[in-house]
């Protein structure tokens, strides 16, 4: 069972607590928040974030990997207390400065450590497929459409990865905001006589949970570096391709004996 | 410009040979048919296809490439022709029985040929996502959706392809039959907390002609030997992980000297 | 401001609950409930819902309205309550036996009372057109599709409701269970040459409040009688027809005098 | 069986004569075309349209009904030999200057005429249904999202009206162009807790001929006057409530009966 210790408990924090305490592979052992309030709905200790005492706290509280949800200034207070105990990390951050970055690609040369804005198994598989059809149709129209709350207030993030990785202009984002609707991107591909559409909705945020426990178990049989959720889907596809590839060659070596059979004179 | 030559002229043959006609890519040269019917809406040469006459036809009417969308028997009749003339060709026959099929395996020892039996981009783009897909997260349900015209007998090879790629049971195939819809097929993925659907709407069967054009394209760029369209997508993918790699080793190797620099005492 | 009393405080009870509080047109007075739990989310008072003592609550708390969202017996409790002070009544029960009906139908004699099995706006409207593009196009081919959570076990009673009202075997429903969608409903129209979709998505079970939230606003300027949710949104529509004819008869009374003119001699 | 005649041939022309031709309540009887052209794919008597010879024709080949396909010009070439005679007339032209419209509807007064510039049954139900919806919940936010080949041009006039009859501000139109997307209209009413979404798809323009054998049906049972598809459908609809009312009052009295019946001493 990987031990994990949670920094973070806001709206999507809370719901990652509940994801990772439900699913056995995981041992959720603490909660670290900025603010000093160690009132939670679930049973662990809870402590407040220092850079004076995290070691202390990660040495009478060992865990395997660190999953966080906080802000972007949390990395540079227990980044050191991480590296020297060589811990996984998992960061779900969306805004880090250019410099954090830079300072977790620096930890990635002790530790392994993952860092996705969104860290949905959905949204980063959509990203990979949509980006392999552009590739194989370039010729093919594409269009982004995100649909959210009404108060949501921008463009979301999601939908303009999706159009830089595609290379479209942001022309083709079309973002409507309309009731409740927790959050659906479609990205849409027009040939001349087909069309291929692609559609991820959330249900809920504890789908940050399911990703982030994804991260985790990858991370566990990686070696030590910097990577993202793309980078850990890519290397199951390039596994998979792997196996195809065998499969392919058994399948070529069954057939040289079974053809040459038919070509053996009667 | 690559030379073509169709065989077969039925309803998806005519709609492919407007597609070619119409690609500057490729000359459509002639049209073969299993008919004597020499009557065809485009002006091109039309022959009967015999085994007797095809080799001479050939000689007359030189190709890079066929493409056939006629029927299983046809193979027999034109293979030897084109495999002593080094003919890349494209077939796009569903209903091969086995020893067909090894005889077009044996004829990729020595010409290029590629046998799919639905040929469309989008169809094998979604074979493939969803394949990706379901290795990622295993865990998903998965269902497969496909709607058709209401005279469409039974339930669509396609939607029989994508479950047995998806080792998933033939109850979680639904078919319904509407009015006229002309072929949707849907993979829908059900996640705890997100959902990812995969839809793909065909519009007109000029779709084959698309794909057979990609195939074409892609088979003059490869080594002898049987292909099929999947096999072909997936090497574009395997090609564009190298450039990934290329890409991550390239920002690796900046990323060490700016970090190197970030270390150095000031 | 309309007063109300919650009977009921289940999962859906507590959604309709904070509904009702954040809209400025009702005031929530009181929740009864058949436990004696009186812990809630909200600060109102809270009873124990018994024959004896709850026309004594209604004299101390008096509502307006009262919105049932506990079980099929309860409307037996505080029935004859409500009957003698003319208060309204919007019960959202499923469950009800025909004897219940026969009762609920009996109270309609003397209070406005409703009853609707599936509250949301959004589905009862989904019945309606559905009905009537079945009517205009008996010849489209019909299929009703819900899609739900995992677990959910038996086809949805909403599906069911849609293929009663449309006049389909149910043949023409498809259960799919994937991951955690809350509700999905499509009924599908299929037309030689062109296809309708009407789809309701359930976000959340809040969406009940917003049902009963309108149906009591209806019903405080209906007159005393039995009502569905299907017959006030019908009555919109009948209202709005009327309307529609004033103004096609003040159109053709224009046009009439327009006409003239352009006949005049000039 | 209803004699129709068939005046334009264009490319929605040819649509509709082969659908009229395969409907058995039909007998497609002539068409009259602008220029001189006699070559069509069917086997009917075919004239040049001209205002001296078309009572004659008329005469000659005698019809019950007018479908009109041609442009907005013909309806004065042809009008007042159908005033004359008492034909029906269903013309499905988008582009009427108030003039003509001001002609069509004075026509309204000796004959039974129909006017829709987007005939198909599906859209006018669209239409119709959406604006029972905006009426139900005014509060929910409309967005229009129109989907067509990459040519053309600009925002659909279908969409327009849509706005148009929802009363929404243009901006709540998204036209995508992407492929050979044939058409594709959705409007999504977005709740707080819910989601609506009402979709048309257009497969061939075959749909036109569907809803002009729908009007013409009508029409036959409807008194001299000017229609649109929209009021065909009302009146259906009013119908249809009417039916309703009627067997809501066999229940009640039923239910009288019954309720009396509980309330006997036993």
């Amino acid at each position: 069972m990987t031990r994990i210790g949670l920094i973070g408990y806001g709206k999507a924090g809370q719901a990652v607590a509940g994801v990772l305490q439900d699913d056995p592979r995981f041992e959720l052992c603490w909660i670290a928040r900025k603010s000093g309030d160690t009132a939670t709905a679930i049973d662990v200790p809870v402590t407040r974030l220092t850079r004076e005492g995290f070691g202390d706290w990660l040495d009478r509280h060992p865990v395997d990997g660190i999953v966080d949800f906080s802000d972007a200034g949390a990395i540079h207070v227990y980044g050191e207390a991480v590296r020297q105990r060589d811990i996984m990390v998992v960061t779900a951050i969306s805004g880090y400065p250019p410099e954090s970055l830079d300072y977790i690609r620096d930890l990635g040369r002790d530790i392994r450590i993952l860092s996705s804005p969104n860290i949905t198994l959905g949204i980063n598989f959509l990203l990979l497929a949509a980006k392999i059809l552009r590739r194989i149709a370039p010729f093919a129209d594409v269009e982004i459409v995100e649909q959210h709350f009404r108060d949501k207030p921008e463009v979301s993030g999601t939908a303009r990865r999706i159009a830089e990785v595609l290379d479209v202009d942001g022309d083709h984002i079309t973002s409507l905001r309309l009731g409740g609707i927790v959050g659906r991107h479609e990205v849409i591909f027009g040939f001349p006589y087909q069309t291929v559409r692609l559609i991820h909705d959330s249900i809920r945020r504890e789908a940050f949970g399911t990703g982030a426990a994804f991260a985790i178990e990858q991370l566990s049989s990686c070696a030590t570096g910097f990577y993202t959720l793309d980078s850990l889907l890519l290397q199951v596809i390039r596994d998979e391709l792997q196996n195809e590839e065998k499969i392919s060659a058994a399948l070529a070596a069954s057939l040289d004996s079974s053809s040459l059979r038919d070509r053996l004179p009667s």
